[in-house]
């Protein structure tokens, strides 16, 4: 392996994205085809400029093929149509930047479309699931669905470091306040300690707006050389590193495997962080704004403590100092994260991640040149390095 | 976009294969960590080594993460799980290469695990796929299944170029014989052109003998740095070039587009050919064996026109003069094939022009040092050029 396979040689020069709701009212083609036109725009490209085609999905979701020939492509050079939900947007794009940089494609787009709301509600247990080998052995002991497994990660978090639910509740309130500030976002409403309090337990120590939104929507980004972005309308976003697909203490057959390791309040794929920053040549202190993946609050304190902002047990503590919020040290999730802009399985974190390093999001961090993109809350985990032109 | 991307940069140093079987009686977590384990030990190493992992399935298999997990890997640098079925071998082991070459990571491992006859039974039409919106339309016309769609599609071909039903046989025939020496085919009984035309008619034209074989079964390559691979135990393959992805007169939501497009009797996949050649800088005439998809005997008949070993029209009797038998101008599928050996869909087909380019097959071409393998029926296609080590 080298140190970094391709830093900085590949950018995103173009996001686009649907409005994200409860209902869209169309199928996951159209949101795809809708993302990817503003994508394109974005880049001041045209759609037969792309010549690669990326996206993930857990079959809730139209195919990457259905949707290139619905583009009218006709000379497609890259394909990757990934298994994955949150895991797998910071890979795809990760893939397509090593699709670029050794000239296999010139402008590859990366997408996730979901009816998750009105369609394909995520996490159920009563759909037959081949993949799911392991539910047959969590099921009997209630841990199956995503909301009891992280619950249990949370509660062995806050008894073994002392946190008190408060600062969970931090991270919604926080970045609800981050999503007033944006139109996109589709939870607005001011969020307080007391309401935050007052909702509704769902798996113990999570309440209600500890969950990330079901959404309907697509989002969508183009990838293509540092060389080629430089020519684009809007400032290129480089990808100064990519890291995917690590693992720690696995144990056979378990997808969550959150429960059979020797510590449960660090992140099964923590050395994805160690990867990304040896590739980068860049720590933590030189990340201006975070986008840390949220499907629950509890991922956002075990993120920050992995990715180096803070020490072990410290993330309640951090995220109750405000460090947060925008004007703190470590702005996070300042469109409003899957809790409250909506929950586009980390493509909608990687788009406000562009916005960020380009200096036009609405919650802007000033003077912002890199963004830390991350989901390691499941193995495999993934995560980019954004960075201003300079 | 580059002439080529990575030419002879990335190689294949170790394969492996359980025995393929209508039952396998095990998962398709255990068919997969033995075929792994035998490409492993093919290639003189140890698992620890694997640090890349790349699969693809249509949710009828043990996913990527729970068979490193099995596999107890601890650092895994690239991880792949494509969807798609016959259609994603060839891409899979095209997208470790760009790993190894982007230095991503030194060793991945390619499957693909399989209870297809078992377990879960290809080509239904009673389970519902999101995957499948195109099914709506097509199945009021009894255009659903493979056989149907492909059977339209020979149909086309015969009458249009005047072509018999005999020169189908004769690609189920070919492939019959070059099994009878490898111990692994699963149809090793003779074959004979009576017996060919005698067998039960399915779907017109398509008889019996035109169909791939339902298998269970697994095989699994290693991809490394072609530096590495001379370190290797045995000749490494090297993949002198990989092509996926390309879409000929798309249409939109239809996942088999043979019938609305100018010309159902070329493959929708055929610039795959193309770009494959010019990134190999070889043509047809330097090709001294290859492996053609066949899940239909009409698929190779069509390959063998696309990419350029006879004119339009002149797949039948290409086949009939003897061409594609061992000792003819271009033998294929030398291991048996899907038809006769057994349906991995590709993966079999690779670890066979490994074999071919290492001089070990049991169907071996004499000083063949040049395999082309692909997979053209369905977009996106997908194929590489494997070249011996000179």
């Amino acid at each position: 392996m080298t140190d970094h396979p391709f830093r900085d040689r590949a950018a995103i020069v173009g996001v686009g994205a649907t409005p994200y709701s409860k209902n869209s009212g169309v199928s996951t083609l159209t949101l795809a085809l809708r993302a990817i036109s503003a994508a394109v725009a974005d880049a001041g490209l045209t759609i037969h400029d792309l010549d690669g085609v990326a996206c993930h999905r857990v079959g809730d979701s139209v195919n990457a093929s259905v949707v290139a020939e619905a583009l009218g492509l006709h000379d497609v050079h890259f394909f990757l149509d990934q298994f994955g939900g949150g895991s797998t947007s910071h890979a795809i794009v990760g893939a397509a930047a090593m699709a670029v940089v050794t000239g296999q494609a010139d402008h590859v787009v990366c997408w996730r479309s979901v009816n998750a709301r009105s369609e394909f509600r995520m996490g159920g247990t009563g759909r037959a699931a081949p993949d799911a080998i392991e539910f047959q052995y969590q099921t009997p002991y209630w841990y199956a669905t995503p909301p009891q497994q992280f619950a249990m990660q949370a509660r062995a978090y806050l008894e073994t470091y002392g946190v008190g639910g408060e600062d969970l509740g931090r991270v919604a309130i926080t970045q609800r306040r981050h999503a007033q500030a944006s139109e996109r976002a589709m939870m607005r409403a001011p969020l307080s300690m007391d309401d935050y309090l007052a909702a509704r337990m769902i798996s113990r120590p999570l309440r209600l707006f500890d969950f990330c939104l079901e959404t309907d929507g697509a989002a969508a980004l183009i990838v293509t050389s540092a060389e080629q972005a430089r020519d684009a309308p809007n400032p290129p976003a480089l990808i100064r590193a990519a890291a995917a697909g690590s693992l720690v203490n696995p144990q056979p057959g378990i997808q969550f495997p959150v429960v059979l390791r020797e510590d449960i309040t660090t992140l099964p794929a923590k050395p994805t962080a160690d990867t990304l920053y040896r590739r980068a040549g860049l720590g933590p202190a030189d990340v201006d704004v975070a986008q840390l993946y949220d499907c629950f609050t509890i991922t956002v304190l075990l993120q920050l403590e992995d990715f180096g902002f803070c020490a072990k047990g410290e993330g309640g503590s951090f995220v109750s100092s405000g460090a947060i919020e925008l004007g703190g040290s470590l702005p996070i999730n300042t469109g409003g994260g899957h809790l409250s802009e909506g929950y586009i399985h980390g493509m909608n974190h990687i788009v406000e991640g562009v916005r960020q390093v380009r200096g036009t999001s609405s919650s802007q961090v000033e003077g912002a040149e890199t963004c830390l993109v991350t989901n390691n809350p499941l193995p495999p985990g993934a995560a980019l390095i954004l960075r201003r032109d300079s």
